[in-house]
């Protein structure tokens, strides 16, 4: 039998290692536990406000803390409060291969960012024990404290959450510190959630796409190539303010006129140079914003993304080099001050990427390498351990909203995907 | 003597007709006043923070009133909280002459705007009083309530403030109805503040020009040809709220770079129009107006003024009409809602022009005639009676700003001409 032939070959375990061996995931089981979920912070628009720290986050934890047990997983909370169900592997003192996500969502979030991930592992880690199936490496299902706020759970866990982080107020209305409290961690001791390089064997993050590309092209399955970087800036564009009824227009200083050729100029750039850079305005004010005086002064956000550093590089300074030509034309200086949440691009690992495009493919599944624009738990961890992101389609591209979904049959290629790749680790890819 | 006959031409008054006999505004005593009234509400900046009603208005107010005493005039205080100083005129049942204007001010003002008017109106008939000269119609300085906040007594004088407004906050935590009660009106009889057509012979007000026309031209006095209509919209465009970090800038619908075409738009329009008219975006919301979020609606203002509506309305269906191609363009509905705070342009009596650009030529004072860019209290009591507007010059076209400067030289041209041309009007200019 093609099983006892492969676990020769492997070592002790009992990992088979072709696709046609393993199990499938349960789509309809992946949807009932979804939805169980979303009950959790329910809101009237068919989404979730369940804000890390909050009423419904609390019950909502307890509910996949029930899920991990049901799996037999063992479960702590570790001291940023980050939930972990584990099952040792048969393999004697290997490092341990982590399936993540999170469960918390942003104000009138939706029903998939985050819970595929970690429903999605408990599932993976369901059929494993249906079937009897052990792992060599110890395994690991992490659902991640706080993602929303900032990924304090899996900074924590890569070492790389300050003090100052903790005092910062979270959506629920508790300093982060006070809410890794309520949810059992313990702010204390947080360095003892901290893993270091050669604990993690390597770290899989299953996730909705949050952008229309694999639904709009009818892909089912997302290969991430690497998390964007993330700079912001704050842009100041200074005019001069005064009366609108007796100024005429050729003698305004007016800073919004600016500001809109900049909102053009920023649009401009990202969209002509090669690449799939994005940039942002976001938020913009008029000061001092009356209706009847001149804006005398604009300060509006610039975001940029991209996967390479020097990408990002070199499109801020393409909308600085026209930022400079308006203020001189207009006689408005417009001034950036970077802003310090700058998030390094963080590349995914190639032999993960090759791993999940080998079970996307052996499923007889469609696949696209591509970039995540928004940020992960896997961005941190990626500071510790390779990382390997999965993205399943998100319908219309929707997230962040009570609309965002994503189908059952998506969910369960994304499970078996994950199921798959993370058995090709525990069977050493990486260390072949 | 030249006095004596002139008095016999005329009728039986001391109303000397020749500028050469007329006394002269003295500088030192309206910069000395000017000063003394702006210790009422000082701000650090060396400005006045005295909105209507608050303690430095009341206090002001109380300086006010004693200098009118000193003038010899009879003071009271109308149900709409108007300070009145009237001298009884020479004739019988002559309608009366009105010089006004006001002393609250914007938060963070300067100490020219309005003031110089009732400072400068004091100023006028000090000189009457000092030569022992009587006017045929009665005369009343106004002092009027609240113009910063929506010509509340201008309009009570008018018989056109609603019940609706007395509700609304003024900036000194009052509402407007409570204001007027602290200041020794009366809201619940605000109809007996006002005047009827024919209770007035004219009304003049004298006011710093609060642009830069006359300073930039070394013009002496601005003979106002009307006060502009204002009218405010909200604008609102519509695109597609959306993940900055997960949609591609080709797959954007983003509000806010219609909003900048627009805001672009208005300003060509408004400058490229032959005319006078000016069309401002003072202020503008994107939504949700996050760094991380494409914005999905940005709402915004417009205004727009001229002194003739049909311009008003012409450029507004040009903007309106460059609005619907970019909404086109940009798949962006945008939505004008018009606000109703409209005013409608208010024409000066060309009688009344010709008075004052006499006085100013009488005086060896040059003069321009132009438009009134911002609205004063002379706009409602043109409702009731023929208007007069007398400018002298701002320094840098400042205003609404502690930086708001008039010198005193400027300030005695205008009282010299607000003197003489109230003359001419008592001799019977209106009625010949």
């Amino acid at each position: 039998m093609k099983f006892a032939i492969l676990l020769a070959c492997l070592s002790a375990t009992a990992t088979p290692a072709s696709s046609d061996e393993l199990p499938l995931a349960d789509a309809g089981r992946i949807e009932q536990r979804i939805q169980a979920l979303a009950r959790f912070g329910a809101n009237p628009n068919g989404g979730v406000s369940r804000v890390a720290f909050g009423a419904a986050d609390l019950a909502g934890r307890e509910y996949v803390k029930g899920l991990m047990r049901d799996a037999g997983l063992a479960v702590r909370v570790d001291a940023a409060g980050n939930i972990i169900g584990r099952i040792e592997g048969t393999g004697s003192a290997l490092p341990v291969i982590i399936l993540g996500s999170h469960i918390d969502s942003v104000p009138e979030g939706g029903n998939y960012d985050g819970d595929v991930g970690v429903i999605g592992a408990i599932e993976a880690a369901t059929l494993l024990r249906e079937r009897g199936i052990a792992t060599h490496h110890p395994l690991e299902i992490v659902s991640f404290t706080d993602e929303e706020g900032g990924t304090v759970g899996s900074k924590a866990m890569a070492g790389k959450i300050g003090r100052d982080a903790l005092g910062l107020m979270s959506q629920s209305g508790l300093t982060v510190g006070d809410g890794i409290r309520a949810v059992g961690g313990d702010p204390d001791r947080l360095d003892t959630a901290r893993r270091e390089p050669g604990d993690i064997e390597a770290y899989l993050e299953l996730h909705i796409e949050q952008g229309a590309i694999l639904d709009e092209a009818g892909v089912d399955i997302g290969v991430v190539e690497g998390i964007v970087g993330i700079r912001w800036w704050d842009v100041t564009i200074e005019g001069a303010a005064n009366h609108a009824g007796t100024t005429p227009m050729d003698r305004r200083r007016d800073a919004l006129l600016s500001a809109a050729e900049l909102v053009l100029a920023v649009n401009r750039v990202a969209a002509t140079t090669p690449g799939t850079q994005v940039a942002t305005v976001g938020k913009i004010r008029a000061e001092p914003g009356a209706p009847n005086v001149i804006p005398g002064r604009v300060v509006m956000s610039l975001e940029i993304r991209d996967l390479a550093e020097a990408k990002m590089e070199s499109v801020y300074r393409s909308i600085a080099s026209e930022a400079a030509k308006i203020a001189q034309a207009r006689e408005t200086p417009v001034n950036f001050v970077e802003v310090d949440i700058a998030l390094k691009p963080a590349p995914t690992d190639a032999r993960l990427r090759g791993l999940i495009a080998r079970s996307a493919a052996d499923l007889g599944l469609s696949h696209r390498v591509m970039p995540s624009g928004a940020g992960h738990d896997a961005q941190e961890i990626a500071n510790v351990t390779p990382i390997g992101m999965i993205f399943v389609p998100s319908k219309g591209g929707i997230s962040h909203s009570p609309r965002e979904f994503t189908a059952p049959a998506d969910m369960a290629n994304g499970v078996n995907v994950l199921l798959r790749t993370m058995l090709a680790i525990d069977g050493g890819a990486l260390t072949k």
